[in-house]
């Protein structure tokens, strides 16, 4: 198969582990006689520097001529902390989601077993946890209106939906249930919220078309509650942007480190797999960062084209690399860490 | 002292942990000479039942002409299932925030050292947490314009906050910071909201009055992997009305169950004492219910009358039920667990 893939390695650590996921991908390439072309563009504050701009048109433009894009991490502290700043390098991240419809953002929790250990939750609460988070990526209170008043004193922003919006990612979530324990909760916020009200009835109705799948519910306060009590209870969970965002960063911690989790994010035309950690700075050019994260979105990636035998050859990997603990010291500090640079080596060799 | 107290226990549990809380606080009454008078009303799907109102006048009237208000829980499955239903028990208390003025709500999350075994996180990562929320209760989204289409088919939720509601909760959470370890986290999504912006701006502007206080800024998504990966990090954490609702209950798998959580509610002339905790409407009437939360709000409701010497004795009575497993089976697996009632008489016979 010939790939044609935009990298856009973004800014903290999104280069150093992004060029162990592109290693992993050429070793596969010369192992399954694949063709996969790389092509990099700036987006984040690395584009903001050079073009004044988060996300470049012609970032944008390779984007969109290309089969999928496989995505660093975006965000620097320069601009958290100027509540003034007009452009920003989340700004990128989100036109980009935006302009590319990649309405649907799935982000696997799987307790490792070699790495239950690390987790700061008990063996026994997390072990075979196997979760799959389905957080509509598009809409919400992200892309709603913002308002800022003259004076500076009163700031809005917009949580709207609209049913297509929830239609879409719920096929997909329930697709998704289908193949695993069947099983979809939808976390809302529906005895306040009058768009978690729309997105319940939206759900229930699209939950007739898949008698075989369970569908529950869940406030999202208890939700949080849930995913440490007792995270096992999930199957697919699906969810708003902004729920989203807060849950699934914080199952991550079940998996033992935010450095293994990745994602897919799809639409109608594009695809974009990326890690869910950010660009943690304060590690960049360090050679701390976990590049699993992002080798296990290019393995993600695979699975998007149906080359199932390549990503499960990447999860493999990935898997020896855990067990021989060849990884980074997030998740190691029993044995001999090693550079972020070494765990890449070692998954290009072992494939 | 003479306190008049509004009692308003709600639905599910709510009457039944409640009435454990007046009968340590009629313990308490005796003990030091007070005179508490209370008086009950209805609020919530109760009171939806009995006069179509979620908040009767009656009992908002009651609320304002008492000095303090003991709230149990409110909510009710019949109405979370049905997102058509125009009125719903939720609407009393988000009025009756609202009413009052209640713009502070303060959680403090503890890891008890004789429940640290229950719970889900291990000991080394807990043990000494002592944290304090100070979540926003009458702004944010929970209030902002709602509006639901003709066709039903797009909703939305405003999310709006004004500097004056930042500035007066901030105040209190630094004043707060400066009796406890000098430390505030303010969590927010600045990377994204316009609103969080203005949080950062002004809370920012604020700390500048308290110089001996730190301010730290965290992404709630990262706010919530923290809470679980080091929750010791914090010290007072100060945030909106939505990410308090997410992230308190989050916290409270700390102390091994929210069954022990208890909350103040303070605005300028009133104040309220709830448990975190919900309706629970599935242990209703069992004996199974956890009345410690309320035992613990009345506590810090004598604690808003300076009633130091009185609310330090329901505390130790409480450890000491805690330390004898004179609890309820949510934190007590171990030994033989007792009803509802039976903590409550044990906690007043101690007092
Ligand atoms: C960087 C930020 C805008 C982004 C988000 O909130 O969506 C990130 O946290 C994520 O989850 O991908
Ligand atoms: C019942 C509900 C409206 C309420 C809230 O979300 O504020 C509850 O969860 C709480 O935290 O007090």
């Amino acid at each position: 198969m010939k790939l044609n893939i935009a990298v856009l390695p973004g800014d903290g650590i999104g280069p150093e582990v992004t060029n162990q996921a592109i290693k992993a991908l050429k070793a596969i390439a010369i192992e399954f006689d694949h063709t996969f072309n790389f092509k990099q563009a700036p987006v984040g504050a690395i584009a903001i520097d050079k073009h004044n701009n988060p996300l470049p048109d012609s970032t944008l433009d390779l984007c969109k001529s290309t089969d999928a894009i496989l995505f660093g991490a975006i965000g620097d502290p320069k601009y958290d902390n100027d509540p003034t700043a007009k452009v920003r390098p989340e700004q990128g991240l989100l036109k980009l989601r935006k302009e590319l419809g990649l309405f649907a953002n799935i982000r696997p929790v799987k307790a490792y077993d070699t790495l239950i250990s690390k987790s700061p939750l008990k063996k026994n609460v997390i072990k075979d946890t196997d979760i799959c988070i389905y957080r509509e990526l598009t809409g919400g209170i992200y892309f709603g209106e913002k308002k800022l008043s003259d004076d500076g004193d009163t700031a809005s922003d917009l949580c709207e939906y609209s049913r297509y919006e929830i239609e879409r990612i719920a096929h997909l979530a329930f697709k998704s249930a289908q193949n695993r324990k069947k099983k979809v909760t939808l976390v809302d916020k529906a005895n306040v919220l009058e768009s978690s009200r729309l997105w319940r009835k939206v759900v229930g109705e699209v939950a007739k078309d898949y008698a075989d799948v369970t569908l529950d519910f869940l406030f999202v306060d208890n939700a949080a509650m849930q995913m440490i009590l007792n995270p096992k209870q999930f199957d697919v969970i699906l969810t708003e942007n902004m729920f989203g965002d807060i849950i699934s960063d914080e199952a991550s911690v079940i998996g033992g480190s935010i450095g293994l989790l990745a994602s897919a994010s799809v639409g109608e035309k594009y695809a974009m797999f990326e890690p869910i950690h950010g660009s943690y700075p304060q590690a960049k050019g360090k050679g701390i960062a976990n590049p699993i994260a992002s080798i296990l979105s290019a393995a993600m990636l695979l699975d998007h084209f149906e080359l199932f035998e390549e990503s499960e050859l990447i999860r493999k990997a990935v898997e020896k690399a855990l067990k021989l603990h060849v990884t980074t010291p997030d998740i190691n500090t029993k044995y001999h860490h090693v550079t972020t640079t070494k765990v890449g080596d070692f998954i290009e060799d072992v494939i």
